[in-house]
């Protein structure tokens, strides 16, 4: 192992049989934390190249266990989004998806800091489960179509561990290891096509475009080298998605989307990947547009709640507290700040610092105004909800400076930014 | 510390503070092994300038317990080498300042891989013990003057934890982390004045000139940083010191120095740094050649063996097999590679792979001919000395291709290739 990490310091390359190697010994704690941790930091100095880059994560998903879909009936498509606030896409998308014919594993986690988990959302709908056996699964995306659990420990226990070691070892900021993380994940569950949402802006991790675009071209590579058919969309996550960030709110605004209705932008955003995950999967005969007016994609998601134990129809929580944050002035919404919302939304309970933390299901932000929409002073601009009152000053703390109120009209630039295809 | 980490891989500057904390919370294990490991990697590929690595050196030593040598009635004077071949400069070194009025505490340690340890060499020496208490050591260095011994655990404890760390995490190749590690120890010893012996060639750990002129320079700004007169000698290691390789027969070939005798290169290397040291300590009217020759310095040997229980006059352990290599040509011996040599003593059994092994006291090479001597097809040219004569192949097998035999003339080089000091 020495050897392995003088070689990726000094700039060199590793060869398959080192990286196979490494990533086992790793697993199995030969390769003791503090090796990994310096090789961690080489990589993300030196990088890694596309060869070394496909069998890093090849190797890391041989250190787990594959998922198969293939007996299914119907072809699969997964998605991934890299996280933003308010970013509720995957709730109407994946049930919209299966309402047009391809079924929809989506393994998901939970969240941590200012970005919300879809596993914390749902779990805002009375009864809800995300814990399934792997058979569990496998039935109901036969009968329903639609799966959206936590994914297994199963599933590359390398990453898992690695993961882990990056986060006190400061090194998350590498392209190659966040991707690898992410495209190993992704290929064990065993799709047959994915579509990633890579977030550029301020409430993203990827701040801007070149890093993101980075990213995206990564994974989109790992992906094809693994024959998964992978496209990338890089979406703007400057404002946050829709009109609300949290988790029963997040749930809702899913259900007025899937009703037919709900923000343009999130409307926007899940039509794009849903195309894109249809044509992945071979179905572009089909426009999901029709699935959302007719109401099939909410009799899916309806089916997909309540095969994993939940109410569809039972009230969502409700914050015992709310508080408005007033319009200071009249004018045109030229600015709301992505990562003013989300810290808001997670400091009123919606998220977690630390993992293993609970969350409150009905805490977060709304807001009433989109970028370019006519705010008056005086009225409700934002309202923030909580269980725990004693939250609000620091939720306004965050958002002091989040916003602008101007005059004249506002160019928000696209919501998707560019497509980036094998 | 993931903070610091990420300044520091980011090719940023660490305060003071920043140093002092990191290294405090590493000795008490507040900064785990994975997070220093990962930093060790910036580290390295990064680097520290000047005052940061004062600094870091400044907290090392502060992690444990200081020396001080001031109640002594004579100035100190220590030295460090960076390891060679046959580099047993300290054995007739120390008794040789010590005779010339200036006190020597020669920490020392252990061999590892094709370098020995100084201590190892001194253990050939039947009753010779390497641990003193502090009390012990100073009262040797009043009477005596002169005192090798084993250094205790409560010098720079931060050092001897970091670098345990790099060696297994591919970061001992910092000259910034190697710098500090010598000079924290050699400063916590307390000595006045330093000599600083780094090696420069084939059988050194500096194969090149630059590497080696750089860690000298690292080296001399930080005993200048932290109030030590250092000087540096860089000196040539591509052909082994002297005539032997070992432990008893470095002893012997000591003690014929210390007689007045001995080879030619180990006396012009100890007289050029015991100048430096009597330079050092304010005492440049003593010229130690004078020491050598009229037997000051081998009482100052034998008085030195004796207060560490060992018998100066007792015949040293001899080898149960010897083989000879012959020379395979006459002419001339126009090269002789350090580190073959080093390699083949290691393999005889006079050097450990692993820290606590044990070594063989009489375990070792010596070489009949030095570069530029005439040597005669089919007589000796080395002899392998071992208890074991099962290693004989495999040290046979490391002077493969180890020596060159030629015609004409052949200029070596200095032994002395440069000073560096403040």
């Amino acid at each position: 192992m020495v050897d392995l990490i003088k070689t990726k310091r000094d700039g060199g390359t590793l060869s398959g049989e080192e990286i196979d190697w490494l990533i086992a010994a790793y697993t199995d704690g030969t390769v003791v934390e503090e090796q990994m941790s310096a090789l961690a930091m080489a990589v993300l100095l030196r990088g890694l190249d596309r060869d070394e880059l496909s069998r890093w994560t090849a190797a890391m998903i041989a250190s787990g266990e594959r998922l198969d879909f293939s007996g299914l009936s119907r072809p699969t498509a997964d998605k991934h989004s890299t996280g933003g606030v308010g970013d509720k896409i995957t709730l109407p998308l994946a049930p919209l998806v299966a309402a047009c014919g391809v079924a929809v594993p989506q393994l998901s986690g939970r969240g941590l800091g200012h970005t919300g988990g879809t596993l914390d959302k749902l779990e805002a709908v009375p009864g809800w489960r995300a814990a399934l056996s792997n058979e569990e699964m496998l039935a109901q995306l036969e009968d329903v179509g639609a799966v959206i659990c936590a994914a297994g420990s199963g599933l590359a226990p390398a990453d898992k561990k690695l993961y882990a070691l990056r986060d006190v070892t400061g090194t998350v900021e590498s392209i190659a290891l966040i991707a690898s993380s992410i495209m190993s994940k992704k290929i064990a569950e065993g799709t047959g096509s994915l579509v990633l949402d890579v977030k550029v802006g301020t409430g993203a991790f990827m701040k801007d475009e070149a890093s993101a675009r980075e990213l995206a071209e990564t994974m989109v590579a790992l992906g094809t080298d693994a024959s998964v058919r992978t496209v990338a969309l890089l979406t703007a996550m400057e404002a946050p998605l829709g009109r609300s960030a949290g988790n029963a709110v997040e749930v809702a605004e899913s259900v007025e989307v899937l009703q037919g209705g709900g923000p343009a932008d999130v409307v926007e955003l899940t039509l794009a990947l849903a195309r894109e995950m249809l044509a992945g999967a071979g179905r572009d005969d089909v426009d999901p547009a029709d699935a959302l007016a007719d109401g099939r994609a909410y009799d899916a998601w309806k089916a997909m709640i309540r095969a994993q134990g939940g109410d569809p129809d039972a009230p969502l929580p409700r914050a015992e507290a709310t508080q408005d944050v007033l319009a200071p002035a009249s004018g045109i919404l030229t600015r709301l700040d992505a990562m003013a919302v989300g810290v808001a939304a997670w400091r009123l309970g919606a998220g977690r610092a630390r993992p293993g933390d609970a969350v409150q299901a009905a805490a977060g932000v709304t807001w009433h105004a989109g970028i370019g929409d006519e705010v008056r002073e005086g009225e409700p601009l934002l309202t923030l909800h909580t269980d725990t009152p004693e939250r609000f000053e620091r939720a306004l703390a965050a958002l002091e400076g989040g916003f602008d109120i101007g005059n004249g009209s506002v160019d928000p630039g696209p919501l998707v930014i560019d497509r980036i295809s094998a």
